[in-house]
């Protein structure tokens, strides 16, 4: 269980000290990241796809096209591994050596079980959309029963999880501190600009604006 | 070899249009991401890892520590996978069914080759310096032979690729364009913010401007 303790192989062994296995660390960071990275197995090949995610409780959903490869092989209990990673900077140190990135990321393992039954169908569906576009479910059209068919929500249990941070300054060998050359961090974080309305758009509106999504452009 | 064609294990097969396999159009994704997510297979499971990646001529390279896990069990020729997404927009449909996301993501299929010879080794590290930092190499101090020996650098040749790019407004059914809601696209990027200097900077030097990072906050 993501309860406070490593499992063998979630266990972070490089850097140890950057390592995570609590809920508290591991839930912000899955619910900040916009994006997850999907990995399974084929043949003995690994793939890696990108996909959107959404946290209930305890467990975390994808989703796609009923009709992708994808999630029919995960929707078989094949292994995968869900990995979302927040890239907080750029470190510069003074060696090449100790340059470094700070960021948030965590890895879960385990094996996905698809959803099929509606009630909770609709709810994983309703995660996606409120999480990034809080009210947006209420505006627009929801799923009609064709649509939620072409709908494969697969879910994976928080149980075997592992986050792993960095963060603050460039940390030098004493010696290099000596060597007059700018040192710190450039951070980086992923940003909303100005929304593009649709040129289909017929009616007068303005854009809401979302919290859910990444920090605005400052 | 990604020269336009597709492979059974590159194809794009949920929305080919939107499938790429020229380098033309792989490159400069793979060059303006600035981390990439490396999958690999121990045991049967899947991992997924953020990693910083840099593409010289027909390969990308990554790095690590040598006495990293991933690392090692990478320079053994297991087969990797090499996913970098650039997020660049939420798609607010008039539907559900039909939001989506703006993006542009490679995969990259192969195995690992471990670079041993101290010239290729330190190409690769100024690659990876230089992408982002240009300049950089020359101002820090560069890698000493243990450093050099502590550090593990792969090659995966760009044989085996293929770009998946979605760009524009939503398209919603015909019918649904006559629900009166906000739709378009809000775009996303990443980007980098204000320098902060390491507190052990003990000089009185202004933070450079590197243009190879992600866009400068508007």
């Amino acid at each position: 269980m993501a309860d406070g303790t490593s499992t063998p192989r979630t266990r972070v062994r490089r850097m140890p000290k950057r390592g995570g296995y609590d809920r508290a660390t591991i839930d912000p960071i899955l619910d900040e990241a916009l994006i997850a990275h999907l990995g399974f197995v084929v043949d003995g090949q690994p793939y890696v796809i990108p996909t959107l995610h959404a946290r209930i409780g305890d467990s975390v959903y994808v989703h796609g096209s009923a009709a992708s490869r994808t999630m029919k092989h995960l929707a078989q209990g094949f292994p995968a591994c869900l990995t979302v990673t927040l890239v907080d900077g750029v470190v510069l140190a003074r060696s090449i050596f100790n340059h470094s990135m700070n960021y948030r990321s965590v890895v879960v393992l385990g094996q996905a079980e698809p959803i099929t039954e509606r009630k909770e169908k609709l709810a994983a569906l309703v995660a996606f959309s409120e999480r990034l576009l809080p009210g947006r479910w209420d505006e627009v059209r929801e799923p009609t029963a064709k649509e939620l068919k072409a709908t494969s929500i697969l879910r994976l249990p928080l149980t075997e999880a592992s986050a792993k941070v960095r963060s603050g300054p460039p940390g030098d060998d004493e010696p290099d501190y000596a060597i007059p050359v700018w040192a710190g961090v450039i951070p980086t974080a992923l940003v909303q600009g100005t929304p593009l309305p649709d040129p289909k758009l017929a009616f007068d509106l303005a854009a809401p604006r979302w919290d859910g999504l990444p920090k605005k452009v400052k």
